[in-house]
């Protein structure tokens, strides 16, 4: 099985990237997951598509995702939604032949303070994703309250009871790629 | 009064952009409407803000905003959400103090076919908004479907009828920003 | 196959009520659909549960739905939102045992005049049957608007042209029970 | 000023009933608040207003709400939205003559556990009282999680950290009703 990890934040020390590290040591054998991140994919625009075709970043990160059995998306919030760099990526990807399409994916996500920890983000994104054609796994759920406390500096998970929580929601995620329900 | 009109789309074409210049003619004497567009925003990042500080052309269009009275936003609509594009700019605006707290705002949009005119998309902006503290008026809505049989080419809105429902819109909506209800 | 049809609307006229009768006559041979409506469902109440248990007209459909391979939920859309009365008997659906889980389903819906067609109340069940661990249809969509052009004073369809998006529709919910991608 | 604070919760013990009276609680001389419940009012039906008319209980709700200068709505989360009796009550609000049209609203919640806190429910309210006209506070938000160590078995708010930001809250609602920004 492989899969392709996405973070929606660009900072180096997010820790929504290192959500997805977190997810990755957590892996069983013979399952691997690339993480890709967002950088070098320029605002959306058709003027420029029919000025000079999309951009390789954007055919790369398709690719990828079309060669991927199942689909992590780590998303920070921004303003009450997804960040707008993660939705720029997936209006690209809908130019790139459905590269989602019945894809078993998974939504992630960590914020700072005490509310909400990106479930605004996640139900944003879930509606994108569902336009996207991704067979997106209902339950369990992953929303990271006070991640100023389980990241350290760096954006890499300190906090055992989180990542213990990670660990049986990636039982779950590996079940619905595999069994596909 | 002063108003400021943001087009969530960059196609130069575009029948977001077109609906902006419909509102702008169709103006009392004494009330004038800009219109900006999202040209030239890079998208955020705050590594990159850290580095270089923020862009020029986002610190313009705050202030713009922070001198309106009221603020119309058009709204494309991309796999059942806003433009990357549109939400990547709210990102960046909302470091920049707070330019929409309080100000009376409106939505609207367009879409191609029979579904949905924007309708997903302009829930989504709102709640984007509702985090920037604008006061966005209930109703009336207004979401167009077959944009590609009520604007010609260049954007221009054709439909006469669309006119007037535009027109009834744009009382209600200055009654929203004079008002203040 | 055996499928169940769920209105959301209670009115003896309702053309939601009318799009599920219009989906069991297309229907293929050897396939058949039920059609159950939420009358005499009380409201949701955990003290009414403690005191005298859950009402029969709940676990009845609660029962349907476990025995059915695919679902259909027609939704009416009232203040931009699904039915007070098709929540609340979800409410009741979710202390039943998970009937929902895993079950594919789809979501259809009508509404008056020129705006939305249901997009507003459709989205917001969606949200509430991932809750339910519902694995729902993301494409394609039906949302009907001008049905008070579509149908006639009893609720039955007879726009020829919807009749033919409803029959594409349902081809490819067919595959999505059949299949299960 | 007056206020009414409404329930979406029929649970004697509810937790949000109980966030009603923290609020009320804290109100300053001269401001009065009565809590509504949402008990008796039937399941919405077209069939059944044609029939007998509307209940005593919505038109008296209707009233009252009608009467206040401010409206706070505490709302449960069930399933990912708000409960269906909330949603079902405002559905027959709404033919009452827009009894929230231009009403200064505020939304609070509280559940249990660790996610979410009743977001997602909130902003499905949000938009179901953006279609009643209703003009709800932005920010700041109350979205209580872990109700379990917050309230006794009453109901009844116990935790002095949630009293302050209540507090809090509570001052800028009030703010938000008297000079309506």
């Amino acid at each position: 099985m492989k899969l392709i990890g996405i973070s929606g934040a660009l900072r180096r020390a997010s820790t929504n990237t290192g959500l997805l590290r977190a997810l990755q040591a957590l892996l069983p054998p013979g399952i691997a997951m690339d993480i890709a991140t967002l950088h070098g994919i320029p605002p959306f625009d058709e003027d420029l598509i029919a000025a000079s075709g999309k951009p390789d970043v954007v055919t790369a990160l398709a690719e990828k995702i079309r060669q991927a059995d199942g689909i992590i998306i780590a998303t920070p919030e921004y303003q009450f939604s997804v960040p707008g760099v993660l939705k720029n990526a997936n209006d690209w990807l809908s130019t790139c032949n459905a590269p989602f399409k019945w894809k078993r994916t998974g939504v992630v996500g960590a914020s700072a303070g005490a509310m909400a920890g990106t479930a605004r983000a996640q139900y944003h994104l879930r509606q994108n994703l569902q336009a996207l054609q991704a067979i997106v796994m209902p339950r369990p759920e992953i929303m990271i309250v006070h991640n100023e406390l389980k990241f350290d500096a760096d954006g890499n998970l300190t906090d055992a009871e989180t990542r213990e929580r990670l660990h049986k929601w990636l039982e779950a995620f590996l079940e619905w790629v595999e069994k596909k329900p």
